[in-house]
Formats: C-alpha cells, structure tokens, sequence
C-alpha cells in the first residue's frame, strides 16, 4: 500500500490512487528537492503533531476573535520555544513549513516581529544598536512590530505624516501623529501583542524634514503591558483573512524616545542635531527579492491546496448521470470540471517552479554582487516584482475556481476554501500593490524596448526575447509536433508585440502629453505588456524543469506543463491570432491540445495533488481530507457550531418564539 | 445643494459632483423607474430608521455568530410586523429594497419562510392544505423553510435519499434517512429558527418508489421548540457569506406524518395507499424565471454597491504623484484605477437593465400563457438560466476587483467587500450550478444549430442571429462611426461562430462516442457558446435601453453601455480576428474606444454611482460613505473591536508576557 491509501478510506479515492501510473512518493521528492528533504517534512509532521499546545481544541473557524488570538499566542510560543526542531537557517523550506503546519493560515503575534522587525535591526541599526536589540529580539524579551504604512499613506512613502522631531536640549526625538491620516495602520501584532515597533516617520532636525526614517519605540510598560503615555492604540477590526492577527493601529501624541532610537547604520543625528546623511542606498534589492520568493512560494502553497481540495473531493463526489442508468460517476469525469480544476492544478506547478528558480536567482546574484557583477541584479528584481503580482493574482482567481467546482459545501468554512482565498488573496494587495509591481516591471520593458529601437539593449536572458526578430508566423504544424521551442517563440512573439505596443503608444502619447502624463494615459497597456513578459518566464521555466526531469515522471508532467501554457495561449487568442501569426487551424490544434492534456491528466489527477504531500493537520479541510470520508466528517464538524451549543437559542426565547404565539392564539 | 452634497463633507468628493454634467436626481428616477418610485424609496428608508428595532447595536461585522442570530431575529419580526409600509405585491421592488435595508446582506431566519415555504405551499397544495397551511404561515403562527438539498445530492433531485413510507395501517408516512448522504443540509433558517419544513422525499407506496415528493414536516414542538422525537437538527457552522442565517441539517429516524401532510395539488396518495400520479407537470417556467429575474436584480444591486464604494473612495483617496511636486492626486485618475473600476460600474447598470427587462418579458410570457401562446417561453426559460449564471460570475469577479481597487483597506471588513462578496458569490452555486445552467443553454443552442442546419428554424428575437448568415467582415470604420447595430452585428458573429464551433465538434463527437459521452467532450466550448449568446443579449439589451433614456441622460449613458460592450469584445479578441473578420487596425480602435469612455466617464463617475440611490445604511461602508470622511470614521468603526475591549488580553497575561518576561530575566 501506498503512503496515500489506508484501511477504510473512501473507495473511489482509492481507486483513482492505485490506477495512477507514476510514483507519487519519487514526484513529492522531486516537488520538495529530495528524499532528504520529505524524510526531514515527515519528522517535523510528527513533532508537530506530538506537542500537545500545538493542537486546536476545536476547528479555529468556530472561535471567536479573542478565541483565535489566545489560541495562537499559546502555538507561537510553543514553535518559538521549539526552534531546535527546525533547521532556522532554512526559512524557505523547513521554516515555512513548520510555521504553516503550527500556525496554520492564521498567521501569529510574532509574525512581523521575524519578517520584518528583526530583519530591519539585522539591516538599519549600527553596531551598538544591534547588540542591545537584537540580542533582545531574538531571545523574545520584546515582541517588536514594523510600523510604517499609515491610515492615508500606503504605497508613497515620501508623503508618511509621523513626525520624529530632534530636540537637543534632552537629545530626544519627539513623536507625533499630526492628523488622523497619520495613525499607523495595518501592522500585524501591533494592536495587543507587540510592545515594540520599528516607527518610520519622517526626521525633522533644526526645522528640516530630512524625510521618513526607521526609530524602534517601546511602545507598551515591560511589566504592566499597558500602552505608555502619550501612545494610543488597538486592534483595527475584522478583515477579510487572517482574523487571528491583530493587524493595528498607533497614534503619536509627543511621545519623546532617545536620540539612540534613530536606527543609524545609514543616516545619523548627532547630539546637537546635525544630521549626517547616508553614505549609501539604504535598502538592496536583495531583501525585497527575498520576500517576494517566499510569497510565490507561499502563494503556490496556496493554490496548490486548493487544487488539491477540489481534486479529491471531485473524486468522492458523486452526481449525475452521464450515461442514464449507469449510475452516478464522479464529478471529476466530467470535462467542464476537469476545465476548471486542472489548470489551477498546472499553475500551482509552475508557480512552484518559478518560487524555486527564482530563489536560486537570488542566490547567484547574491553571489555576483560580492563580485561586484550587477549584470542580472535589475532583471531579477523586475522579475520578482512581476512574479509577484502575476502568481498573487492568478492564485487568488484559482482558488475561487476550486472553491467554486465544490459547489455548495466549497461555500462552507468545512471546505477551508474560505481561509485559504482570505489569506492567498492578501498578497494581490501586500509588499506592493499588485498594478504598482506591474508598472514598475512596466519600467524596465520600455527601457529595454528604447535601448533595441538604438540597438543597444544588452538583456539577460530573462528578457532576450524584447531584442530578437521573431518569425512572422508560428511554426506549430499540429499540437502533438508542437516543441518547446516552438512554444516558447509563440509566447515570446506574443509578449514581444504588447511589448512594443505599449511602446509605441507611449511614444506617440509623449508627442502631446507631459511624460508623466503621457505614462498614465497607456498604463493598462503597460501593465499588459508586464504581465505577458511574466507569463512567459513562468512557461520557460516550467517546461525547462520539466525537460530535466526523470522519464518516469517527467511523462506525466508533460502534460501538466502543456496544459499550463496552452490555457494561456486561449486565455488570449488574440495575441496570436492578430497580424496572421497564428490561424484558426493552428489555433484550434491548441485547444485539441487542451482537451487532450485534461483527458491525460485524469487518471493521475488523485496521485497529482497527493505528490504534493499534504498532510490533514496543513490542509485544514473537511472536503480535502487524504481518507475521502467527506460526509461523516461534515456532520461531524458542524456540531461544533457555536449555534450548537443549546437547541433552542434567544432568539426564539426572545423574540421568534412570542411571535408565534402570539399569532397561534388569534388563529 | 444636490440631494448628495452636504456641509462637511470630504471637499474632494463635494467637487466631484459639483463637476458632474448630468441630473443625478434624474438618472436615480430612470434607473429605479420613475419619480414615483424614488419618493417610495425614500419614505421607506425614513421609516426603517425611524425604528428601533431596526438599529444594529453595532456594525454586525463585530457581533459573533450567536450575537448575530439573535440580533437578526430581532430585526426580522419586526420587519414583517410592519409590512403595512410597504408595497406587498412588489416584491421586487419596494419588498427587496425595505428587506436590504432591515436586513442587510445576512438574510435572515424567515427567509426561507418567504421565498419557499409560502410559494411552494401556494404552489403544491390542495384545497383543504392551502386553507390550513397558508393561514398559518402568513400569519407567522409556524416558521417554515424549505429542506430538499442533502449532503450527498444537490443538482441532481431523482437521487434524493430520504424517504417517505406510507403506512396503510395508520395512514402515515414514515421518514427515515437510511444514510448520512441522506441528511438534509443547506436549508436557511432549518438549523434554530424554523419549526415546520417542506421536505422532499421519495414516495414509496406499496412497495414502489415513485420519486421526489413534497411533504410538510413539523420539526419543533410548538411551545418548547425542541426537536420532536426522531428528529435531529441543528446549525451547518460558519461559511464564506450570510453567517446571520442558520443553514441547518436534519436527519429523520423513522419519523411519523399524516398521510394529508403529502402536498397533494399534484400527485396524491389514497388512504390505502393508491398512488395518483400527477395530470400536469409539477413545476412551471414561471416560478424559476421568477426567482432568476430577483436573482439578477440582486446580483446587480451587489455590484452596484461595490462599484460605488470603489468610486467614492478613489476620488477621497490620494496616494502618489503623476507630476511630481504637484501634490498626490485622487487615485481615480490613474487609468489602470479607471480600468479596474470604471467597466464594474458599466456591467451594474447593464445587469440592472437585463434584470429589468427580464421581468417585462416573464409578465408579457404569463400573459401570453393565458392565451395558449407558448411562442417565447422555452427562449425566456434559457435566457433566464443564462442570465443568471453570467450575471452571478461577473458580479463576484467584479465585486473583487473593486476591492482589490481599494488596496489594503479593501481587504477590512469596514469596507463592506468582504460581506458584498460572501453574499453575492454564493449566487454561482445556489439556485443552479452556474456551469449546470450553461449546459442547459447550450441544449437550447445545439436544438436551434441543427434547425438552422436543417432550414426549420423558427426562432424568437432573442436567438435569431443564430439563423442569420452574417457579413464576412465587420462594418466597424473608427470607434466614433461605429453604431450601436454594427456593434451588435460583431457581436452576434461571434457568438454564432461559437454556437456552430460547438456544434459541428458535437456532431464530429457523435461519430465516434455515445451521445452522452460526445455531449460530454465537448461541454467546455458548449459552455462557452452560452456565455457568449447571454452576452449578446445583455448588450444588445443595454443599448436599447439607453437609446430610449432622453437626451440629458443618453449622452452619460452611451459611453457606459459602449465601455460595457468594448470590455467584452477586447476581453475575448480572437473570436473577433479570427479569420480575418477584423482587422488589427480595427480592433485597435476598439481598444481606443475604450480608453476615451474611461476618460469620459471620469467627471462623472461620483455622480453615476449616486445616482443608484444608495443610503449609507443600504451601504454599510466605511470607504464608501456619501460624505467621504473616511478616515475618521475607520478609526471610530475599529474602537468597536472586540478586542479592544481591554488594554491588556488573556494571550498576553498567560502566554506572550510570562515568555517576555522569562527572556528580559535572562538578559
């Protein structure tokens, strides 16, 4: 027997496990980097599972706010306190995944305290400051937030309103919130848990704004935890995801902090308020790089689960005859289910792909930079940039199909779907606004577009394709002749013409606009031509993976990358079909080639999502759940309901229940 | 001062509709149906707040589930005890708008009652039934939902598993659930509210089944209303929406009932157990178009709602400089942040229009019935089927992009998305999987194809462009000379070319597989073929529509039915080049077409939304207040957390400080 199959499991689901016709166990390995790698992932499973604090008492979706926050403040101590069971070193592997088994979709009070609090002492403080916070920080004698956004500033920071003001005369800094719009707003844990935040606000010396600048401030008493005087703030309310938060907000009324609060690796004050300006950039890309590979990771952790949710549970569910009189078949036999669930199945593959390649990218160019090379450095920022807002866009969208291909118990929070596309769907907005990411890669292309207008451009691979002459017409006879190549050069011709559309309309705008102007007036095109130049990073890279990959599986994944690539060729048909390139003849050969990959990918599609190697305690889902016992387990889950709890309720006590009585009497 | 410009109000938003160049009194009068019907309104919304019991205590988005119920039930009595003040009879006017205002996006524990129980007991009963049933449930003496859905079955109704047994002996059926598959699960109001259901049941009788059958079920005793003997109830848990409403589960064991509580206008079942089968179909057209008609009426309002707070917030907020040192601008005059927006805000008032016209056309359809006429019935079936299902899609994805457009706070519950969303999407799945309804179209399409094929084809206006041989060729010159019939022409064109698309790759299907299975393997682009014949319909609708409005409206209202019509041509641009039926060229002027109504729109976008007459307490958000004080009033919503009523939480005093301070002891 298989990892997968058990003793009294559903039996369609078994099935469809043992008519799969690859290895599952070799493609999770080949999915996570390694045999080593799913031995390590099965022995934190079992940690995990084994400590008893990480266990919820009941499902979190039936507890209230307060609940979760208490719920999640005993986890995270417990996985801080257990850090020695983790490679720490490894965030993106054995780090997230000992946080997302723990804490779930939930996030936790310390979250910013380590993605950003801590990283911004490591980067901005001097060498005194480091050794006094840091030592702080990592041993958790304070939780510490980051506190930049504000309730009207977002994506500008140069217009943030907080105000640090140097006073000489005490050598302090003096805080302020100058107007509502000035509240800090949306950091995670800063409304209860944190007592610390690193404050950006902007610098004011000798009547100067010297613009925004990091500060840490305490924020609550050591002992008391109550908010230290001068300091107002809370928790910001319900949201749409990750409700065990307690996202918050700040105002400043003089709130004075020492001039050493200043984080000074960069910019100093000194005591008489002289203000001595950074001698370099502040931020690298490399940081920013980082983050957002481990979004894409995250986000194709995302999709992935729901892929698998809808996967399986379309494999128990039963509905329908298609042949009347033969029964009901499973859901997934039908082609417009397959449609649906599929290509989220394929883009949580490349997304993976992409999440991986591009932190080994990071890598490289970490590398280089210590060489002094900055040849790859802009393209891949670019690129993470774009990758970002593409992956973050197309899962959210992706979750809502599998949510949707469940029907009506994919609506209950039994299916987890609710969660995940509240968590996922946050990253369309976070660690930069999704269309701002794509004008910014908007940037680049036109760049690259001007510097192949002069015959200067000097591309790395990445973005080689902007400066290539490319056929006028495809070369794809039919799809099962179809290669890689010819593939690629489709996309590659297809990005390449919004490229330069956008380009040329950017030009002829510039004739009678002011530039900025002129950009505004073509930014849907821009943001179009950013999109197109990710897509076809996510399909070469995907296909190249792929191409590496053993016989024995690589057969299977075949289909899964064709699929991923020709859903995009047909999400677009025009690109194609325009000025000719394409015909309706090849057109159509493509969408054969859709319909071929689902019918091919049927019989795998169980074994498929189980490669990925979810566990229960991850995916958090009555409909998903590895033994396909759905139905007992819904009943069984819904008794939980708060509303459970007592079989009348008030509501007929006080007001239904005299109602009716009322009306019974005068019958 | 207009009816929507105050003292105190936001200044940006006051300039808006300061610069506004049409009467927004007399759009809100052409959209809602005349002056009559707004002043209705409007005495409808004083009423509702001149009521206390009407008041939330709180926004309802801080009240836990229990608080939530309860506080619904409260709302609910007193909203049907004052039915008095509204237009009974108009249900989908006066009736939907007093309930959106009492009741908001939770629905509510009667809600069932009212659009089920009444109808299908005024629908299925005999005489003898209908006296004593109705009288009670309108007099609200029983609460009554409507229990057909189960786990295990929902599209499918001939696989129903809970039965009902006759017993000659004591002349009684017996339900029974032989299996969990068999609970009955969804209904709203079942779990707590309700003490009566009509549940449907296979009819067994002398040993026979004879399929689906209603019968009314008491649930709950009447004065303690706990569950009678052999029932087992209660509340399905959280879901992703309308968390005010207790879905419920039921489970019977070998539960007793009259013989007479079989709904008997149809199928009846003698005292010893003779089956009478029915003499006429069970179910009319005219209850599911009905019900489809108010579906798309709601859907729309949604959307309209999410348009409007997208709207207003973007012309309060201001985030970045286009020129710099000019001061950041209202986010509305980004072009990507009109392209977001601005084609949700022009799908509203189409759908708005369909949803209009569909009802005229079900009156003039009952009327024609009265007379034998069945001319346009089937044609209304489908369209209202295809309707539903577009619309449901398009208002969930444009509901998202208006909060995506919001940026963070559009992810806060006080931006209402997060409710908006979770109400209006679960109209995808009830009422007729949104895919299951495309495939009934496409029968209706596929019957009309091969009547065309064979030249009988005689088909009302709405598919007539079916039979029709079009131009090889669109007529469209520049965008400015494109009327409104070549715009329908090219629409049309690609809607047949896929209804035919579909078909010959059926009847190539059905060379070489079963018919089931040939219908099957081609369900993705019989699918599609229906999405795109609703289409034709909602813009060719819309254009009608707006070319009746009289001249100081039409000229706002052309460029929004245009923006509506060129998003969905240049969303799908190879249906139109391909083969050369337009040109590059041509579709270019599309696509500029597109962006001069966004620039078009623009003055006017704060005025268009106004005009759909939204009250803020219709509204219920935050960014999206008729005053445009927003910021303010996020920091006032956010005190009402729950988790700000206390300083200090039980996870800091038990978890997060102890750790704190165990760590500051070691320093």
């Amino acid at each position: 027997m298989s990892r997968w199959i058990q003793e009294g499991d559903n039996v369609d689901i078994t099935n469809e496990r043992k008519k799969g016709t690859f290895d599952t166990e070799r493609l999770s390995a080949w999915i996570h980097g390694g045999t080593d790698v799913l031995k390590r992932r099965r022995e934190i499973l079992e940690f995990v599972k084994s400590v008893d604090d990480f266990k919820d008492p009941v499902p979190v979706e039936f507890l209230s706010r307060e609940e979760r926050i208490l719920n999640n403040a005993r986890k995270v101590v417990a996985m801080t306190d257990n850090t020695d069971q983790i490679d720490g070193s490894d965030f993106f592997g054995e780090g997230m995944y000992y946080q997302a088994l723990t804490m779930g979709r939930d996030l936790h009070a310390m979250s910013l305290h380590y993605v950003m609090f801590i990283p911004t002492l490591q980067g901005q403080t001097d060498d005194e400051q480091l050794d006094e916070w840091l030592t702080k920080a990592i041993s958790r004698a304070v939780v510490g937030t980051y506190a930049q956004t504000e309730l009207g500033h977002g994506t500008n920071l140069s217009k943030l309103e907080t105000t640090a003001t140097y006073d000489p005369a005490t050598e302090e800094f003096v805080l302020n919130s100058p107007t509502i719009t000035a509240a800090k707003w949306w950091p995670g844990g800063l409304g209860k848990s944190s007592n610390y935040a690193v404050v950006v606000a902007q610098l004011y010396t000798k009547g100067e704004c010297k613009g925004p600048h990091p500060f840490i401030v305490q924020l609550r008493e050591d002992d008391t935890h109550l908010p230290l005087k001068g300091i107002r703030l809370g928790d910001i309310g319900p949201k749409l995801g990750i409700n065990g938060n307690d996202n918050g907000f700040l105002l400043f009324d003089n709130v004075r902090i020492p001039r050493k609060h200043l984080l000074m690796r960069y910019a100093k004050v000194k005591p008489d308020g002289t203000y001595v300006a950074p001698a370099h950039s502040k931020l690298g890309y490399g940081t920013m790089v980082f983050v957002r590979s481990i979004m894409i990771k995250d986000q194709s952790t995302q999709l992935a689960a729901a892929a698998t949710i809808a996967t399986r549970y379309a494999s128990v569910r039963r509905q329908g005859e298609i042949t009347p009189g033969k029964g009901e078949v499973q859901i997934l036999d039908y082609q417009t289910q397959q449609f649906r669930v599929f290509p989220q199945l394929a883009r949580a593959f490349a997304f993976m792909a992409a999440a991986t390649e591009i932190r080994n990218l990071y890598m490289i160019v970490t590398e280089q930079l210590t060489h002094g090379n900055t040849e790859l450095l802009a393209e891949l920022h670019v690129l993470s940039s774009g990758l970002k807002s593409v992956v973050s866009w197309d899962t959210a969208q992706g979750i809502e199909q599998c949510r949707l291909a469940c029907g009506g118990h994919g609506y209950s929070q039994a299916s987890g779907f609710p969660e995940i596309y509240g968590y996922a769907v946050g990253g369309c907005t976070y660690e930069g606004e999704n269309l701002v990411m794509l004008l910014q890669v908007a940037r680049f292309l036109m760049r690259a577009a001007e510097e192949v207008k002069k015959g200067t451009a000097k591309l790395a691979d990445i973005g080689a394709y902007i400066g290539r002459t490319g056929a006028k017409t495809s070369r794809l006879t039919t799809h099962h002749h179809y290669t890689d190549a010819q593939l690629v050069e489709d996309l590659e011709h297809a990005a390449r013409k919004q490229v330069f559309r956008a380009y040329d309309r950017l030009k002829k705008a510039q004739q009678h606009l002011k530039p900025e102007d002129a950009w505004n007036s073509v930014s849907v095109e821009l943001a179009k031509a950013s999109r197109w130049h990710v897509r076809v990073y996510l399909v070469k890279n995907f296909l190249h993976k792929v191409s590496l990959a053993p016989q024995d599986l690589k057969f299977v994944l075949v289909d899964v990358a064709r699929l991923y690539a020709y859903d995009i060729i047909t999400s677009s048909t025009g690109a194609f079909l325009e000025d000719g390139y394409m015909t309706s003849a090849q057109m159509n050969e493509i969408k054969e080639g859709i319909y071929e990959c689902l019918a091919k990918i049927r019989p795998n599609a169980v074994s498929l999502v189980d490669s990925w190697d979810y566990d229960d305690k991850e995916l958090k889902s009555v409909l998903g759940r590895r033994d396909g016992n759905v139905y007992p387990a819904l009943l069984e889950w819904a008794q939980n309901s708060q509303l459970n709890k007592a079989d009348v309720l008030p509501s007929h006590t006080k007001y239904l229940g005299p109602m009716m009585k009322d009306a019974r009497s005068k019958l």
